[in-house]
């Protein structure tokens, strides 16, 4: 399915679940909308922890449709939204066009969805995937740099990829620095601070086999749990697996690096 | 002379001229200093415009010194700043922490000092520093991306190049992709907009002989071009030639590309 049918199915409400799979080839976005009076620190946050926190688009106040998707409306495109307020999640909608303040801004964020496809095709197999669940995410002992009001530690997501595959899998996923690039870590997940592995912070854990290395990716659920840790008045994200979906072609992306 | 004793030098008054040639190891950088209310759209703005506005290092309210030069302090180690109100220059100042308010945001923002040094050491002459003048500096056709209040014309420096070195001095410059990287154009002024290319907006016209070929860099100016343009209430920025000194080695940042 073209992304652009696919944002039209989600606007008239005909599309409401997760995003994973769908429209493979093209590039899919995690959302943060913040207020403008935090806008600059979240900025900056981003630009001083690019692996966890690549930056595609702002979207600065007043604007809604993205670069990277014709006729997009960021306020009705994702076909599920978290609402913060004050650190805590308040509300989950379908849509946000009408709590939309004229001082939001929004900024999309690289989404391993990107490379997960590329995995697949290169032979890499994915078992949360394979088993529709969600990838599971840890917190970890790495620090996140701190900007203003935003710290906290780096969240990765781990797959467990055969050992004879890991070197392929990092070699593929070096080839899209925005969609968080290279494995931060390789092994023992106690080396960055994961007590127990079989206990995600977030998502499901789906085992690690005989013959089997977790692989652990930066993830952009950090700059969301960096704010929510700010505690910020309020806060707009996409909920988790539900992602924008763009115009831009995985294959179009991998030619501009 | 190491920059950390230039800087002090600076500070207490006794080097009060440009730093073209001075510490010429060193990276050395332009600033831009704003209310933070206006640092989101500077910031958007110079990520936008990475040519002309290469960030080095972002200090947000409350921070002075930067993590390149130890021990410095932003509002003394420059030898002249500038001060703009509403636009216009309104004052010209040796240091600035008498004037300094706690909301306000810095840029440093790379400049072309630091490719010039390994260019003449890559044999390519550079008249304006042989005849001891500022480099020409031209607004051109070429648009920068707007953000927020922030928008205009891309500023360009230009050099003459002897024919025989042209492609050498964009290879070098390619290097520096921090200091505004590869030539913006070589040749034809008129092709971005350049009317009378004796008479430039900015510095000083060196002429360009028989067997020579401009080449065109953007330019640091760009900025603070923009800044000016928009009129904000308050702004400071390094006067021009007078740079702040990292202790950043030019060996070093070709390194870490």
């Amino acid at each position: 399915m073209h992304p652009s049918e696919l944002r039209a199915r989600i606007r008239n409400g005909t599309h409401t679940t997760h995003t994973s799979g769908v429209s493979q080839d093209y590039v899919q976005a995690n959302l943060v909308v913040l207020p403008k009076e935090y806008a600059f620190d979240f900025l900056l946050f981003t630009i001083r922890n690019p692996k966890s926190c690549p930056i595609i688009e702002v979207l600065e106040d007043g604007r809604f449709e993205s670069n990277y998707a014709k006729e997009s409306d960021i306020r009705t495109d994702i076909p599920l939204y978290h609402v913060y307020e004050n650190g805590r999640l308040t509300d989950k909608k379908q849509r946000i066009d009408d709590c939309w303040k004229k001082d939001f801004v929004s900024f999309l964020i690289g989404c391993s969805f990107t490379f997960e496809s590329q995995l697949i095709k290169g032979g890499i197999p994915l078992r949360h995937i394979e088993e529709n669940k969600n990838v599971a995410m840890y917190k970890t002992s790495i620090p996140t740099e701190k900007a203003g009001v935003f710290e906290g530690p780096t969240v990765v997501s781990m797959r467990p990829v055969p050992d004879s595959l890991v070197q392929k899998a990092a070699d593929i996923t070096s080839l899209f620095p925005e969609m968080h690039g290279s494995p931060l870590h390789i092994g023992d997940p106690r080396e960055i601070g994961i007590g127990d592995v079989t206990k995600p912070d977030f998502g499901d854990f789906v085992g690690i086999k005989e013959g089997e290395t977790p692989m652990f990716w930066a993830c952009g659920v950090t700059p969301q749990a960096a704010a929510l840790q700010a505690g910020i008045p309020y806060m707009i994200t996409h909920a988790p697996g539900h992602m924008f979906v763009t115009d831009w072609k995985n294959e179009e992306y991998l030619k501009s690096n």
